[in-house]
C-alpha cells in the first residue's frame, strides 16, 4: 500500500540548523554594508522628567561623529499603536528607555563616545509606576495632553448572567493572580539596518517579524509612502514576538541613515535589550470561577488590569486572548470580562509568544484545580467533564471544528507518572495538570490574515516558493517546502523557500499567533496545486494522454495505471518549455481564511481554526529550602497533523523551556522605572541542564481547512507551563501561588508563613 | 486630447544611474561575504606545451594558503560549446591563457605570492596560430586525439544560383577582409564568487548575462544537478557578450569553494582581464558581391575563416550572424556562404556585442560602395534601390515586417553633412555611409527564446517586477519598468524591478541578440496587462460598475464616461484586499515569441521582428600623418517605437563608441599566442574627448509583435560604424581599407604605397 504522504509527516531537520549548529548563518548582527555608518541611542537618565536643554556640541565636534539628531532636529510623526510617542523624545521623558538623542559616527565606538558628550538638562518630575496608583486622583500624568492616565484600550464582554450563575453555584473561587515583566532573552539583540538611498527611498535590514505591517508603520512614522519603503529580514537569533511593533531603534535608524545618506546600524547590547527590547507585559488579573455540584463550569468573571507603560504597544492588547481563555478554556456557559489599562513611567511591553494566554491560563487552570478540590473532583476529571468538543461555539462565538482536548487530557493523565524517578527524601512530590485554547488557524486581527504564494519551477526540476511568511527561527522554511513538496509530488529537498524581501514575497501579516503553518501553509499548498494542475497539462500532451489518468509521485510524472509509463517530472517540464508555445512554470494564490473579525462586543470568529493541548507537570520540592525540581512535563497537543513532527516537538520543548523560566525563574527586574537586570547573570534563564524530562504527544485531529489537516502550534507549547507546574506545586505541598516566578525564596516563605 | 502613452515614449533616466554616477553602487567587486577566501589562477607559461609534472608543495606551505588545486586533484566534466576543455587543464596547454593551477588562501596577496610558488614542468611543443596554416598537413594538432585542427562548426548555406547570377551581372566585386581581436574592455573585470554550502548547495555571485544557461553549464561542469545551483548577479561594469559563456574562472571558483567549504571570490585584474576574457574572433571574409546595371543585387559568395582559439566558445558561432547579414542586408536573390573554422593556439573569444555582425558588414557594406561606384551610381542611391522592404521574406526564409531601412537611409542621407565644419586645410574629407541588418526580436538559437515575469502590486500601490532579465547596464530595468508602468497605468515610480537571482526569478535565455526589451518586454506586459484586469476586476466592485466602463490612468481608475468617480489605484487595491474574500495582487506571464530556429540549412525565421539602420560618416583624414578624425556620425535606427528615448540613444552612442575603437584604434595584440597588450596604455579604447558629434535619429516603423510596437537595438548602434567609416575613408582619399583597425601609420602606408 502506497503511503498517504510522501513527505508530509516525516520528521524532517530544520533548513537553517546546519548553517547555524556551525556558525555560518550570516545574521543581521554580520551584516556590514559599503560606507555604513553605526548608530546609538542615547537614553533617559530618569524615568519621568522635564528635557530642559540638549546640547550637543562637544557631540558633533568629536572626531568621525557625523550627525547627532534630538527629538527637536528632525520631522517626525507619532507611532505605535496608540500614535502616542515620537521615536526621539520632545520635551519630556516618560520611561527610562526613552530616547533623548541619536548619534551617527563611522564606528560604534565612537558613536558610543559621542552618547557621553551630549549635555542633557533634566527636571526630575514625580513619576508613577503602578497601573492604579496611575489611576487615582492627583496622580503625575505621564502624558500631559491627555485627562489621565487610562489608555483608549478596554476590553469589555458579557455572555450570559454570570452574576445568577454565580449565585447559583455549588462552588466559587476567587483569586488574584500576579504577572511580572518577562524578557524575550532572544540570544540575537534587536538590530535595524536603515540604507536611505538618493533616490528617496529607504531599504531596512530588520528583525521585524511582520514586514508589511512595518513597512506602513515605518513610513508613516517617517512621513513618506508606504511603497518607498522596502524591508529585508536577515536571519533572527530569536524573535518571540519581538518583532510585532515597531520601535524608535528602526525610526532613528531611517532618520539617522536619512540624514547622512549612508546605511546606519543600530545594535543592541545586552544591556540595552534587557531595557529596551520589549517583554511580557506586567497584569494582575482577578476572576472568579463557579462551577454546579456535578462538576459544570456555570461561570467565569475576570478584571485585569495592565501595566500599559509609557507607550501603548500591541502587549496591550492582550486582552483579546485573555478573553479568548475566559470564554473558551473548556466549556463555559457565561462569561463577564473586563479591563483597565494604564499608563505609568515603566517602560512598556511588547507581544511576546503566547501574547496574555499564558497569563490567563495561568489564572483558569489554577481556579480548575481549586474549583475541583472545593467540590472534591478528581481535577483530571473536571477538566474532562468541561472539555470543548468539536462542533462547539463558545461564549465570543469561535467556531469550533477539530478539537481533541480530551484526548489531550486522557493522554497527560496516563502518561504523567511514567518515567519519574522517586523524589530525593524529604522532597514533596505533586503532578499538576493544565489545558490550553489558542488560536490555531490565523487570528484575524486585521481585514485581512492572508497569505500570497508563488511557485516557480525551473528546467532542472528546482521548486521555489517565494512566500509572504517570515522565517523567525520556527521552521518556517522547512515545513512550507514540505509542504509544497508534497503538494508537488517532487523531492524536497528541490524545493528552496524565498521569503525575505518584501520587494520580492507576496502579502502576508507576519509572524504571529501560530499562524504561519496553516495560513502561509495553505497558500503554499494552492500555488503548488495550480502548478501541479500545469504541470500535468504539460505531461497529457507529453504522453499522449488525459490529465486525470496521470500522477505525480516522488519526482516522477506517471499514467496511473501503467506506472511503467513513466519520466522524472523535471524532463516533463523541459519538454513542456522546450517546444512551439512552451512556457516555464510559475503559479500563484493567496489564502485568506473563512474567518471573522471580533465586532465591537468581542464577538466573531476570529481563527479558522483552534488548537487545544494540556500539559502535566511533575514536581519535586524541598520544603527546606524551596527548591522546585521540575522532573517531567508532559505536553499533548492537538495538532491537526503533524507535518514535521521533529520540528513540532522542538517548537513544544521551546515553549515549556520558556513556560518553565516564566512559572520558576525569569523576572526582568523593575524598579521604581528603572530596568535592574542587566546581563544573563541577573536574568534567570534556564540552561539545558535545569530542564526536565519532556515528552511530547501530538494528537492528529485532521483539520478540514488546515493543510493536509495541520494546525498552527507555535505557541501552545509555553502557555499552559506556569499553570500545570503552579497546580503540581500546590499539589506536592498545599500552597497556591498566585505571582510568577515561584522562587525558592518564595516557596520558603510560603511554607514558613504556613 | 489625451497623448497615447503616458509613460512610454518620454526619454528617462535609468535607474542605476545616480547610484553608478555617485560611486554607491555595490558591484560584484565589492562583494565580501563572511569567512571568504581568494582565489587566484596559474596560467600556461607557453601557449603549447606538454604539463610534465606540477608541484604545489611550496606553494601549500605557505601560511594562509588553503588549498592548491590542479587538473589532477579534482573530479572535472568538459564544458564550453564544444565541451572540448576541463578548467584546471590535464597534460598540456593550448594556448597562454590555460589553467594550470589555482590556489585559495586568506588574502588576495597571498594567493597571488602562492602562484610564483607552485613550480611547474613545460617540455614546449611547435605551435600554430593561423587557422589556415592549422590546416595544413603536419601542422601542429591543437588536440591531439581529433584527427585535425578543424572543429566540428560549419555554416554552409546556398540559395538560388550564385555562379549563374555572377556569370550574368554587369559588375562584381571581390575582397578579402580581415578582422582582428579586439577586447570589451569593460572597466569591471570578470569576477566569480563561489559559495559552497555545507548541503552540497552552491551559490555563485557572477558576472554572467545568460544565469539560467550559466547554472546549467555550470553544474554539468562539475557533475551536480543544475538544481543544486544558484546564481546571483550583482551589477557588473559592462559585458557586452563577454557574460554569455561560462569560463573557467566560474568552474575554478566553484571548485575551490567546494574544497575549503568557504566562500571564494576570484577577481581578474586588468591584465588577466586582457589576457582571459573573451573579446571578438579574429576572422578572413572573402566576400563577392556582383550586380546588375541598374544596380540590383545580384548575388552574394562568402567564406569565413575563423581563428577559433584552442577551444571552442560560442564566439566561433558568429557565423550564424555573418550569414544573415550576407543574405540579408538589401534583398540579394542568390546567395552562398561557407566558413573554415579552425582551431590554433591562440587564446579562444566569446561572442560580443554584435556578434559576427561588425565583421560581415564591414565587408558587405564596403562592397556595396565599390559596386556602386563600378556602376557609376551614388552610393547611397544604390542602397535604397537594394533596400529590404515589409513583407520581403529574405532567402534564409526570415519574414521582415516592420522595416524603414529606407527612411534610414534617407534620414542620414540628408542629415550627413549637417553642422559639420569645413575641415582643416589639407585635410582631406569623406562621407561614408553603411546599412545594417540585425535581429530585434530575439533570436531563437535555443528551442526556447522565452522570457518569463511575475508582477506583484502591494497596499501601497508599490509594483515588483520580477523578471528572468539580466540588467547588465544596457538599461533593461529602467525599460521594463516604463512597460509594466504603462500596461497597468500606474506612475513609473511605483515600479520596482527584481532581476538578480534564479532561485527568484523566472526563466530566460539571458541577455544576448538584443532581445530583452522585445522578449522581456512582452513578458512583462503580459503580466501586467493580467495585473491589471484583475486590479479592473476589484474595480468593477468598489465602483459597482462594469470593468469595461473603467480606466486606469497614471494612478487613477475611473469610470471613463464620469471621470470625476475616481479613486487612486492603491485605494482600490486596499479595499479588494482587505475584505471577505480578499487578495492580494499577483500576475505571472510568459513570452515566447512566434519565431522558428534554422534548420540545418539553415533556412528559418530566427526573430519576431528585425532591426535595421543607418549610419553616415563624416570623416576628415590628414594626408600627411594619416590621421583620421571623425567629424560626425549620423545614426538613423528602426526602432520599432523608442520606449526610452533617452536609453536608445544612448545605446547607440555606447555602440558607436565601440565601433569607432573597433574601426580606427583597438586592436588586442597577440603575437605567437602572446597577449600583448595589457594595459589601457596599450590599448586604444577612445576617450570621451576622441568621440565626434553624434546625430541619432529614431526612427518608429511600430512593430506589431513588440511591446507598444518596440524592438531591439542593443547592438544595432556598434555594428555599421567600420564600414561606414571605412567608406568616408575611401571617398576622401580613395584608398579601400580592407583590415581594421585603420590606424595612423596604415593610412600613411598605404597612402605612400599609392
Amino acid at each position: 500500500m502506497t503511503p498517504q504522504f510522501a513527505v508530509v509527516g516525516k520528521s524532517t531537520p530544520k533548513r537553517d540548523g546546519v548553517e547555524k549548529v556551525t556558525g555560518r548563518t550570516r545574521y543581521l548582527h554580520d551584516l556590514a554594508l559599503p560606507r555604513m555608518a553605526h548608530g546609538r541611542i542615547l537614553r533617559a537618565r530618569f524615568p519621568h522628567a522635564r528635557i530642559v536643554s540638549i546640547d550637543a556640541t562637544r557631540a558633533r565636534a568629536l572626531p568621525g561623529v557625523l550627525v547627532v539628531l534630538t527629538g527637536e532636529d528632525v520631522e517626525q510623526h507619532p507611532f505605535g499603536f496608540a500614535k502616542d510617542q515620537l521615536a526621539l523624545k520632545r520635551g519630556k521623558t516618560c520611561c527610562i528607555r526613552d530616547e533623548v538623542a541619536a548619534v551617527a559616527a563611522e564606528t560604534p565606538e565612537i558613536a558610543e563616545a559621542a552618547l557621553a558628550l551630549i549635555d542633557v538638562e533634566y527636571t526630575e518630575l514625580p513619576a508613577v509606576f503602578d497601573p492604579r496608583a496611575a489611576l487615582a486622583p492627583g496622580a503625575p500624568l505621564v502624558h500631559e495632553h491627555l485627562s489621565g492616565n487610562l489608555t483608549h484600550l478596554r476590553y469589555q464582554f458579557t455572555h450570559g448572567d454570570v452574576d445568577g450563575a454565580c449565585a447559583g453555584a455549588a462552588a466559587t473561587v476567587d483569586g488574584e493572580y500576579r504577572l511580572n515583566f518577562v524578557s524575550t532573552a532572544c540570544l540575537g539583540t534587536m538590530v535595524a539596518v536603515a540604507d536611505w538611498n538618493l533616490d528617496d527611498r529607504l531599504t531596512m535590514h530588520s528583525t521585524t517579524q511582520v514586514p508589511f505591517l512595518y513597512q506602513r508603520d515605518l513610513a508613516q512614522a517617517l512621513g513618506i509612502g508606504g511603497e518607498r519603503v522596502r524591508v529585508l529580514q536577515p536571519p533572527v537569533g530569536g524573535n518571540f514576538g519581538r518583532g510585532l511593533d515597531l520601535y524608535p531603534i528602526d525610526v532613528i535608524a531611517a532618520l539617522l541613515s536619512r540624514a547622512v545618506r549612508r546605511p546606519v546600524k543600530i545594535e543592541f547590547d545586552r544591556m540595552e535589550e534587557f531595557m529596551a527590547a520589549p517583554g511580557r507585559e506586567p497584569c494582575v488579573i482577578r476572576l472568579r470561577t463557579a462551577a454546579s455540584a456535578d462538576g459544570r463550569l456555570l461561570a467565569r468573571d475576570a478584571h485585569v488590569v495592565i501595566d500599559n507603560g509609557a507607550y501603548v504597544s500591541w502587549g496591550s492588547t492582550t486582552p483579546h486572548v485573555m478573553l479568548s481563555t475566559v470564554a473558551g478554556l473548556y466549556r463555559c456557559p457565561n462569561v463577564r470580562f473586563d479591563t483597565t489599562i494604564a499608563y505609568t513611567n515603566n517602560p512598556y511591553s511588547g507581544s511576546m509568544r503566547g501574547y496574555g494566554n499564558l497569563e490567563s491560563t495561568f489564572a483558569v487552570e489554577s481556579q480548575m484545580d481549586d474549583l475541583a478540590d472545593r467540590l472534591g473532583l478528581d481535577r483530571l476529571e473536571f477538566r474532562r467533564r468541561n472539555a470543548t468538543k468539536p462542533g462547539d461555539a463558545n461564549p465570543q462565538g469561535f467556531a469550533i471544528t477539530s478539537c481533541a482536548l480530551g484526548e489531550c487530557l486522557d493522554t497527560v493523565g496516563e502518561d504523567a507518572g511514567r518515567d519519574v524517578p522517586a523524589p530525593r527524601p524529604g522532597w514533596k512530590r505533586g503532578v499538576g495538570y493544565a489545558g490550553m485554547f489558542h488560536v490555531a488557524g490565523g487570528a484575524r486581527i486585521y481585514r485581512s490574515d492572508g497569505c500570497g504564494a508563488i511557485v516557480k519551477l525551473d528546467d532542472f526540476g528546482a521548486v521555489s516558493l517565494i512566500t509572504g511568511a517570515s522565517e523567525i527561527g520556527q521552521g518556517s522554511e522547512t515545513v512550507l517546502a514540505m509542504i509544497v513538496a508534497e503538494a508537488l509530488g517532487v523531492p524536497l529537498e528541490r524545493v528552496a523557500v524565498v521569503n525575505s524581501d518584501t520587494a520580492v514575497k507576496p502579502w502576508d501579516v507576519g509572524a504571529h499567533a501560530s499562524r504561519t503553518t496553516f495560513i502561509a501553509g495553505n497558500a503554499a499548498r494552492l500555488a503548488a496545486e495550480d502548478l501541479r494542475r500545469r504541470l500535468l497539462a504539460m505531461a497529457a500532451a507529453f504522453f499522449e494522454e488525459p490529465a486525470e489518468r496521470l500522477e505525480i509521485r516522488e519526482g516522477w510524472v506517471f499514467v496511473r495505471d501503467e506506472p511503467q509509463r513513466r519520466e522524472p517530472y523535471d524532463r516533463i517540464v523541459r519538454a513542456g518549455h522546450y517546444r512551439d508555445g512552451g512556457r516555464a512554470l510559475v503559479a500563484e494564490a493567496f489564502y485568506d481564511p473563512p474567518s471573522t473579525m471580533l465586532d465591537k462586543d468581542l464577538h466573531g470568529n476570529v481563527s479558522a481554526a483552534y488548537g487545544f493541548a494540556a500539559q502535566a507537570a511533575v514536581v519535586d520540592v524541598d520544603p527546606e529550602t524551596g527548591a522546585v525540581e521540575v522532573r517531567r512535563i508532559v505536553s499533548a497537543h492537538d495538532v491537526g497533523r503533524a507535518l514535521n513532527p521533529a520540528a513540532a516537538e522542538g517548537q513544544i520543548h521551546g515553549g515549556i523551556h520558556m513556560g518553565l523560566g516564566y512559572a520558576l525563574a525569569e523576572k526582568l527586574v523593575v524598579e521604581e522605572g528603572h530596568v535592574l537586570s542587566a546581563t544573563f547573570m541577573d536574568y534567570a534563564l534556564l540552561r539545558a541542564a535545569d530542564m526536565p524530562a519532556l515528552a511530547v504527544r501530538l494528537i492528529e485531529s485532521v483539520d478540514a481547512e488546515g493543510p493536509f489537516g495541520a494546525k498552527g502550534l507555535g505557541e501552545s507549547g509555553v502557555i499552559p507551563v506556569s499553570a500545570a507546574v503552579a497546580n503540581a506545586i500546590h499539589d506536592a505541598i498545599g500552597v497556591r501561588f498566585t505571582e510568577l516566578p515561584i522562587t525558592p525564596a518564595r516557596v520558603r516563605a510560603a511554607l514558613a508563613r504556613r
